[in-house]
């Protein structure tokens, strides 16, 4: 196992269980919408926004232990972002993780509000955030107002729709970067922006750190969408090849194949050169890279 | 037009510019996204929780330009849930303060899509709140953190999941308490205390405002329940009766129209109670619970 394989299996463990102490218990009431919710949000992934979080708040001189709540908040706003993408009336999706999708197993209306439940778990852990011994409580506020614009209808929201009304016309590059960067590029950069901020990161180091948070994030959309051309359906867990049946804004469908795995290598590049020369340990957002460049789910 | 007629007027126009100001704007991409998100919190209405947080800023020494983020904050919260409760898989509702619901304008995906970044833009709003001159980042972000549980799983999200599991049962008056205490009671109080929070007021304060906010919230949902048995259609802008047609938990249901309305008066009473003997303005707030038990839409 190498280094960062035994860093990504350690603070995923240790998301699972903030997660779980977070999350509302399966028998409160109402029992259904909170076993809808957990789900959802326990039904695994790599974590990769709130390691993120992490390892930016590491980087910067802050702990694990005072970004976890925003932390396992960015996990909740990604999770809740899949329930409502796979709905009937936007993607459509039976499949997710390897397994029925929330509304296939918990109806839509209960879907629709495990969803919208989430996202307010999300922002009252956020807001808690700012009680956190350490945390000061401005840059708790300035980092849940940035993952809230990264959220809504200028970032991730703002993509899912973009990328709604784009289904099934012709799709020019600028289209494709227009919905990535909001879809997947914005949360991915807030997840690294908030750990720096909630550790008291000066606006140069801010400003690195957004860089690096931007590159990693479309990188991460660039490869999800490579993936989903050539893409092992079993190791994914979802459907390989929808998106060109769905005619999905993606960078293969505007630029080519070669040309996207071209990008991808470029965009990791510039990501590990945003944390040149900064002050703290960047060693592992560098090899976060490379990661997501090599993924193969 | 009463002194509180022409408060709620004042009020109601300077919300109505601070909605405006936090809006996106409706040709900003993706513009069908923003003018969805447009049409549902610009269609009108009340505002009575902003006016509400902003009363009960200015009876704990506050002003209203320190809880203005608040509360737009609460009123985009609140119309999310409208846009999300009138869907196809919820209620299913076509008319909404007399003209079409969000989805039958601008198709579901879209509707879904305008609830989830309202409620972004909410919290960015609370957590945005923290920054304005005079306002103690702390005590605002723990006003974000009072109104994100109203508005999860344990308030208004919950209590709308319980609403729909309770269709077409028999139901107790525990149920209905259950519900309503999570569907608008919860949210009402948030904007009561939000306002006293963030204006400094001491945990003495705080209970009685959270007191009066809960009996008022409740009067709120029990008036709306006797409103749906024997309103005017044309006043309310949306169906009468559907409440009995569709087995909803409603108070006339539980314990008949007679008893339901002693407690409307019962709960008017009790929130008058709870402001009494504090120190600051409080007549505004005291003249509210008998415009909401004498209210006609």
């Amino acid at each position: 196992m190498s280094r960062l394989d035994a860093y990504l299996e350690e603070k995923r463990l240790a998301v699972e269980k903030a997660l779980l102490r977070f999350l509302p218990g399966e028998s409160e009431p109402p029992a259904r919408l909170n076993q809808a919710i957990r789900y959802s949000v326990l039904a695994g992934g790599k974590r990769i926004r709130p390691i993120l979080a992490i390892a930016a708040a590491e980087a910067c001189g802050g702990t694990e232990d005072r970004v976890m709540h925003a932390a396992s908040a960015l996990e909740m706003i990604h999770t809740y972002s899949l329930i409502h993408d796979d709905l009937p009336c936007m993607d459509d999706d039976d499949l997710r993780r390897g397994r029925p999708t929330n509304h296939k197993v918990f109806g839509e209306a209960m879907a629709v509000l495990a969803g919208d439940a989430l996202q307010a778990l999300a922002f009252r852990l956020l807001a808690e955030n700012a009680k956190v011994p350490g945390v000061n409580p401005a840059a708790a506020a300035e980092a849940a107002a940035v993952v809230a614009e990264a959220a809504g209808s200028r970032g991730m929201v703002g993509g899912q729709a973009a990328d709604i009304m784009a289904e099934g016309r012709r799709v020019e590059e600028a289209d494709v970067v227009f919905i990535h960067q909001r879809k997947t590029e914005a949360l991915i950069r807030a997840s690294v922006l908030a750990g720096a901020i909630i550790s008291g990161a000066d606006s140069h180091v801010r400003q690195r750190m957004s860089d690096y948070g931007g590159n990693l994030g479309l990188l991460f959309q660039v490869v999800d969408d490579i993936l989903n051309v050539e893409g092992d359906v079993l190791r994914m867990g979802k459907s390989v090849g929808s998106d060109e049946a769905r005619g999905k804004a993606t960078y293969p469908a505007a630029v080519g194949l070669d040309e996207a795995k071209r990008r991808a290598g470029q965009l990791a590049s510039r990501a590990r050169d945003s944390l040149a020369g900064l002050p703290g340990k960047t060693d592992v957002l560098a090899d976060l890279a490379d990661f997501v460049l090599k993924r193969e789910s």
